[in-house]
């Protein structure tokens, strides 16, 4: 495995660092780092708090990790999300590589170059932008993703599809695991993400569905999966969309009956706590993408985010709760 | 005071927050919060270790800050370096201003985009690079710096004399006083990092006398001013450039004259552990920027910063060690 990643790595001067997440650490970490000559750090399951990124600097530190230094994150999307906001801040900022191991990490989370550590108020309320020299994705490490895993990158795969991509929509509507979708997705995302990289206009659009999505998750502490979120605030935005006017009904009911085939349940928690500490938030107001038909999100003022009335908003999350 | 900055604040959307070092909180901080209508927080004396940071995030949530807020530093450079920092991970970046009070921020730290906070082993070893969207410097707030503060700043004009501009080496060190000389200061910094923001190449020569005045700080454990240890650094550096047969041993004396003139002391301690850690370092090697005369630093492989055979540094530390 990684083969390619191993003759790029031949090509590196200075010291090399393997990060994994600790549930990794056997399978893949300890051979990969092996195979690389890297030093070898695990993070816990999953975990991408200030203590965890915290505890990693030191542990940069006491390896002597200089600027000549290259960090590799193996693991899902809190795993290169923590690796690369430690790497933008450790000296002001070293390389690293991504080696995304999940569905979502590989279509989303590790393309972009956004980084991010989660606070109890909310996620990526810490970060920067500080894109890698290379990702490396091994779809070998799909093979044993769990099914919930699996539906965190589909419901970014079926997000990509609503804001700008009908046809894969549809593709993901009526074959989810047609392998085929990855490349498709990744490819989709750095095509928005060329166009804006520091997300001053058009690429706001890869947030839809994630200020109601985030939200979701924040108020359930993070047990509501993140592929369950973004789904459900996918929908919730859709359903926005429909009642400012910009959807049809009939457009409305197609993507409904897509999202209802995958058993999701709206939470009964406040959400008005976390859309408070949004970040899209502006001039005091919430504020969300929009789209008028499948595969198009709806310009605003080149910003492509707007703000919604209040009750409008919680016409919608009334809605959700009787919806699921 | 500050007027052009009240003209200019007037321009901006979204909340304004003011951080001012808690030593000049009721001087300048109150009565300008009060004229921007910006909520007003209060760092510890001059600290921007981490704790200083985790403190000033939490307060900027409470506050609500979002991406649309900008952060406002008013003291000297370790408040500027420091909400700069905080400034460039919050939200993954925010606007901020700079409002140096001290000779030292005026003309060196406050310009040229970096941020940081020092941990105990190290000064700025977290940093990123985030400019400022504006600086405002107002002089009346030097006439009653202290003494030390006032040969922080000049330790860096005198640097900058060394490097890039033998008149103003020539004028800080007959009439270290002259207020021209501030205004050149800022020009020169400016001027040598429009070349090189990012600092690949000619903006390292900025960090002459640095590398062994930061190893005195450290070892010093701070105890040590950053003028006096940059004033030592620069002249050791002298030294060395001297040993590698770059400087004239004329040069050299001329430049050792000026310095003798401040009542410096070289402390007796360990450098090797702080300069084990230098963010210069490479492939294991401490590097250093040179000198070949008075108003010119050497270039070295476009990279300005060359390696120094741990013997040579030697004699440079023991022959510091017994002219001081």
């Amino acid at each position: 495995m990684y083969n390619a990643l191993v003759r790029y790595c031949t090509r590196l001067q200075g010291k090399k660092i393997l990060i994994v997440d600790s549930a990794l650490k056997n399978l893949y970490g300890a051979p990969l780092a092996a195979k690389l000559n890297a030093a070898l750090l695990a993070t816990p399951n999953g975990e991408k708090g200030k203590q965890t990124a915290d505890a990693l600097l030191d542990a940069l530190f006491r390896l002597d990790a200089d600027r000549d230094t290259t960090l590799l994150a193996l693991g899902g999307g809190t795993t290169t999300d923590l690796v690369a906001f430690v790497a933008s801040i450790y000296m002001r900022g070293i390389a690293h590589i991504l080696l995304p191991t999940t569905l979502l990490a590989i279509v989303d989370a590790a393309i972009g170059g956004k980084t991010g550590i989660d606070l109890p108020i909310g996620k990526n309320l810490l970060g920067t932008l500080h894109p890698p020299i290379a990702i490396f994705a091994d779809l070998a490490t799909l093979h044993t993703l769990p099914e919930d895993e699996w539906f965190n990158g589909l419901a970014e795969i079926l997000k990509l599809g609503l804001i700008a991509d009908a046809p894969l929509w549809q593709r993901a509507s009526d074959n989810p695991k047609e392998p085929a979708l990855i490349r498709r997705a990744i490819q989709g995302k750095i095509d928005i993400i060329a166009r804006d990289p520091t997300e001053q206009g058009v690429r706001r659009i890869l947030n839809f569905g994630h200020t109601i999505g985030h939200a979701l998750e924040a108020a359930t502490h993070y047990s509501l999966p993140h592929g369950r979120a973004v789904a459900l605030g996918c929908l919730a935005e859709c359903d926005l969309s429909r009642r400012l006017g910009y959807l049809s009904d009939n457009t409305f009911a197609a993507i409904y009956d897509v999202y209802r085939r995958f058993a999701l349940h709206w939470p009964r928690v406040d959400l008005h706590p976390a859309l408070r500490h949004d970040k899209k938030k502006a001039a005091g107001e919430v504020r969300f993408v929009c789209i008028d038909a499948i595969g198009h999100a709806l310009p605003f003022e080149g910003a492509y985010c707007r703000p919604v009335p209040a009750p409008l908003l919680q016409e919608t999350l009334d809605w959700m709760e009787g919806a699921f």
